[in-house]
């Protein structure tokens, strides 16, 4: 079966189109990737997108983005697809708020997207595991379980706006599978370049690596308690807000010191927060497979092999072959489960009360 | 098939529970019901609704919102369903805005609902023909083909927080039909009982009947573009606003006139607006048969009748046997429409360009 993936991140850069094969023997799922689109937003949806994130967009706004969504993820859909017979569309939408366990807020409306396209759409993927009292996140772990156990114990990390990893013991079950955000992936550095240097993100890490740490500022980031917090958890720009960020580059920025050290700073705090929960959840692994545009920044990945040795954990670090189209993928993925009446989500990773097939259907 | 319609209006007033058995026999379909049940929602939830209307809702309620009405739906469901055996639930969904062509907002997460129901449910019934260029309403019009055709014309009216009717013209089949909204239903009548009286509404209408005609109010009443608009047209809380009554209700009150005036004049604002698209629309019809709450408001079913007489229409006015619960059955009926891959929408009473498959299916 052919499904088209459509995954937007918090980081609000592209509309992700991944199509791809999916099939199954018996237990054993493949996925295998047909090919991957990252198509710019228009700057109005942006624009309207990051207003309602900031809770300054009116009811009629409000109304209208699920809409504006479903037709910039039609557009987007149709440039990609010319050639590939695509029987199945699923979209993650847009996340305007998570607030786990008591609501989430994927944005995109899956019927209005079914009716532009005429082809049936999964859609709302975390809803009915938060209503199960789960996290809605992550999901993505069932999607590494089919698609990246082995022999060796694994970790999947994933560094988009928020960095998880999934934790995959060697040849491990479904049920065996540990995942978690770990905090911040890309956005705090994103907001510390744009602050500091007016620029979206830090293109390779130039900026960090020009950059000393600032201690003090690192130190109170590390306080932050959901750090330090049991799983499950998932956490999202409500915790890791911009304004947050602003506040603490502003209380720790030293008029005389280079502008570079506040980027290299929140660089090694999400370094650091990914290191210690492998530390702490999965000092045995072996290999670690990283995706995400997180992925492309080379000093972070420096940073994080870096204290991978200071904890002297046995770790190989490798670059996901599909680092930038991975979330896209497990979403066509979950869409997929989704129509074959499998559950999606693993009810220990998100703390659900039961395994649900997850998200809607509509085929208008 | 036994399906449960869930309906909340726009007045948000109670949680309305329909139990109906569907069956078909070709393209012959019956709805009949089994039990009603009609359940207020709790002051907390009925406060935030109305807050979110009103646009003074944070990010954090509106995520918040459609799980807490998933949970009272369901709560609402356990109460009333104790012994039936229901195989598929139909979620209309709370109206928070309704914006035709471009979108419209039915809060209440089916993901969630099913989920805590552990059954099938069909929700988000108006989008899809929204995004197919239609105003997404009124939606009831195929029930009424189904349950009301006759061999005379008849008139199904509503009157819930707005008014609309369904022409049906004798052996109609389902192109045969128009239907729009009329305009207020008892919105005006509830927000001038509200001002006046501190009363949630005009009970059996005695404060209309008290009171006399204020004429300039009913003038710049009428004078409304969305009176004279032609098909297709839906209209909703936007436009019948409750700030725009208040407007009009302090431009035109006297300080020495009687209290009651106010909602007479608003009455017969609903009443002339009804009586108005029927003399322009179907002044063939022979019956009319009239659910919702406002069939039961007396005094405005007698100037319904004097309009009637006056616009010299040869119509009799009925009470419909299921004056309440008529929408409730009605999306049970769509619901069950959607699992068995038939369209719901009337692209000429609606405006879509084609005949859709509505709403989302959730089977957690």
């Amino acid at each position: 079966m052919v499904v088209a993936g459509i995954m937007t991140g918090t980081s609000v850069d592209a509309i992700d189109v991944a199509f791809c094969e999916i099939t199954s023997e018996g237990d054993r799922h493949s996925v295998s990737l047909l090919s991957f689109h990252s198509l710019p937003f228009s700057d109005d949806l942006r624009g309207m997108i990051l207003k309602s994130m900031a809770g300054e967009a009116s009811m009629e706004n409000l109304s209208d983005l699920p809409f504006a969504l479903a037709q910039e993820y039609a557009q987007a859909f149709r440039q990609a697809s010319a050639s590939t017979n695509v029987e199945l569309v699923s979209m993650h939408g847009q996340t305007l708020w998570h607030h786990p366990p008591v609501s989430t807020w994927q944005a995109g409306c899956g019927s209005a997207l079914s009716a532009l396209l005429n082809l049936p759409v999964v859609h709302n993927f975390r809803s009915a595991d938060v209503a199960l009292g789960g996290q809605g996140a992550p999901l993505v772990p069932i999607f590494d379980h089919a698609t990246l156990t082995s022999q060796v114990p694994r970790i999947a990390l994933n560094i988009g706006g928020m960095a998880n990893i999934s934790i995959l013991p060697a040849n491990a079950s479904e049920e065996d599978v540990w995942a978690c955000d770990t905090g911040p992936g890309n956005v705090w550095i994103d907001v510390a370049s744009r602050v500091t240097f007016g620029k979206r993100y830090d293109t390779n890490g130039e900026f960090a690596r020009a950059g000393r740490l600032i201690p003090p500022l690192l130190q109170e980031c590390k306080t932050i308690p959901f750090f330090s917090m049991g799983l499950p958890k998932s956490t999202g720009r409500e915790l890791f807000s911009e304004k947050e960020a602003r506040r603490l580059i502003t209380k720790y920025s030293h008029p005389s010191s280079p502008l570079e050290d506040v980027v290299t700073t929140l660089t090694e705090l999400t370094a650091w927060s990914i290191v210690d929960h492998i530390t702490r959840l999965a000092p045995a692994s072996r290999e670690m497979i990283v995706s995400g545009g997180g992925s492309q920044n080379s000093f972070l990945l420096e940073r994080i092999e870096g204290l991978v040795q200071d904890a002297s954990l046995d770790l190989e670090v490798q670059i996901h072959p599909q680092w930038d189209s991975k979330e896209a993928m497990a979403f066509a993925y979950l869409g997929w489960r989704t129509i074959h009446g499998l559950s999606g989500n693993l009810p220990r990773v998100t703390g659900a009360s039961r395994p649900a097939i997850l998200g809607s259907i509509s085929r208008a």
